[in-house]
């Protein structure tokens, strides 16, 4: 942390535009596009903003002369998604299962997708209900497939040249807050709208490697890092299959008990977060405090919707599943 | 860094909404508060995207309905600031430097300021030029008066009131990069332009404590931990003495010398980055080598401007300055 590799100070004292601070950030970009098969075709951007400044910055570099957006509605992440591409475009929704409760995903051969419509975003995890889309939906070819992968990212193996566009916050499956990646397919940037800010231009940062101002230097080391960890153990294929793991114990002690349950289609369950209640809600505040008291913490539901939630991100150790595993079922035989 | 106070993790691992961290965030604000005397009137928030993102955002939010504003030019910083308002604004350059090679800085008595403008906008400093205001600009007081203090703020006393809003990035003075202060006068917030994405509206910024989306939670709390050891040394006072004191011995070898210079103004130089030229440009390489030789480092000057640059932020002691000028003096001697 004090000292890079014999340069004398620390990677967050270094300058942006210092030689070894450029490995540092070109190594991070290399590597991700190793992991995630990220060919030519495609510019990776490092940037700042979290994902609300990608919800405005989706249309305004996209939209390249239409007005129409088409986006899936699965959530709380994909409303705000939503909500702030209406400041740009003609939102149509192709897609909802709200109706239901959002208790699964819509299935792709459902979607209503305008022939003018600029691309199609949807959510692939949303962390709050714990739903994830368990493949890529297929869509038309020509319309570009836009996805916000904040919370799945690196989890699963995927085919990025199947999206026009993806985007994800580094603080779940990637390191610390502060920095998110875009990796855009290369012909779609260069016509951003008027009045665009330069920092959420994409044909400007791409041009100047994510530089157009000091990047979240610390934060893109701390990626690079995540990444090298990542590489490994494996890579996303042994990841997933540790991730699925993980889900598929948590999920079995829930489904196997009158006592736990979890409201999401079995078809549409994600992996990184699995929300669930204990039918006796009496018990919240005890469960939570026994939990606590044997190290299991950050077990809360989203204070939108209450209940429990274990969010088992890559960086979840197997042994942190089977420890809370082993306290549900022990808090069910003396509680339930 | 591996566990903060007993929650039994670190600050990277916290939910930005959890007690421990809101305490932390709220913490950071409060000092900042204490050390800049920023009364009630105004708004602090804590934004990521850098002075680039800021260019875009002043303009998108300060307008108020009108579509004038008011830049005064002192050099690179300047220009840019300017540059990225042009998207969103006439912009009228109320008085410039560039003329004599940006050497000083335009006396505020001679900035020409439409009545209808919605703000003049200043840099205080200019990292590259090496030039610097000294006082805050004396204007009418119904225009507002928006300063880019990113490279000194907190190195020397302001009085606040006086402006209409500050913004400054933490890597300078206050911390890691990643994360940005904007100080705002209320009364000015709450009319963004349409269009302006929601990480950048002000108004939506405040009404949620700067936490939108996911903010860069781990440079949040770095930069309280300067603001602490800025407190402990005494406060912005304090450090505004130890600033003049490093600049000065600085600024007087290259003074008392034939073999040093630099061109700026004596009212106008810079106290946190000192740029000078040796006569004999023969022996640049040289001083650079003899320089790191002796641990003295990041002592090129920009890339745009060549020669060297003694940049002397707030976290730089003292002794680092005697080093310098040991250096300089002695080199001086070998080869002058």
């Amino acid at each position: 942390m004090l000292e890079y590799q014999g340069t004398g100070m620390s990677v967050m004292e270094m300058s942006h535009r210092s030689k070894p601070y450029v490995r540092i950030a070109e190594g991070a970009e290399a590597l991700l596009r190793e992991l995630m098969g990220i060919s030519e075709a495609y510019k990776v951007l490092f940037l700042q903003g979290g994902a609300t400044a990608q919800f405005a910055a989706i249309p305004m570099n996209l939209l390249r002369g239409r007005n129409r957006v088409a986006h899936v509605n699965t959530g709380i992440w994909s409303k705000k998604a939503i909500s702030e591409a209406k400041h740009h475009a003609t939102v149509d929704i192709a897609a909802s299962s709200e109706e239901g409760g959002f208790v699964t995903v819509p299935d792709p051969a459902t979607w209503t997708i305008a022939k003018d419509a600029a691309y199609v975003h949807y959510t692939a995890n949303e962390t709050i209900g714990g739903l994830e889309f368990q493949s890529v939906p297929e869509i038309a070819a020509e319309i570009p497939l836009v996805c916000d992968m904040s919370s799945n990212i690196l989890s699963r193996a995927i085919d990025v040249d199947r999206f026009g566009l993806i985007y994800a916050g580094a603080q779940k499956n990637m390191g610390p807050s502060g920095i998110r990646v875009v990796i855009v397919r290369e012909d779609l940037i260069g016509s951003a709208v008027k009045g665009t800010p330069s920092v959420l231009d994409y044909r400007q940062q791409a041009d100047n490697g994510s530089m157009l101002n000091t990047p979240p230097t610390y934060a893109w080391y701390l990626l690079g890092l995540v990444l090298e960890w990542l590489k490994e153990k494996g890579g996303v294929e042994a990841i997933e299959r540790i991730n699925q793991q993980k889900a598929d114990k948590l999920y079995r002690v829930i489904d196997g008990s009158d006592f736990y349950a979890n409201p999401i289609d079995p078809a549409a369950r994600s992996r990184m977060n699995i929300p669930f209640r204990i039918h006796d809600v009496t018990l919240d505040a005890t469960f939570l405090e026994e939990a606590k008291s044997q190290g299991l913490v950050n077990l809360e539901g989203h204070r939108s919707v209450g209940g429990f939630r274990a969010s088992i991100y890559n960086a979840m150790p197997e042994a942190g599943v089977d420890a809370l595993v082993e306290f549900m079922q022990g808090f069910e035989q003396r509680y339930g």
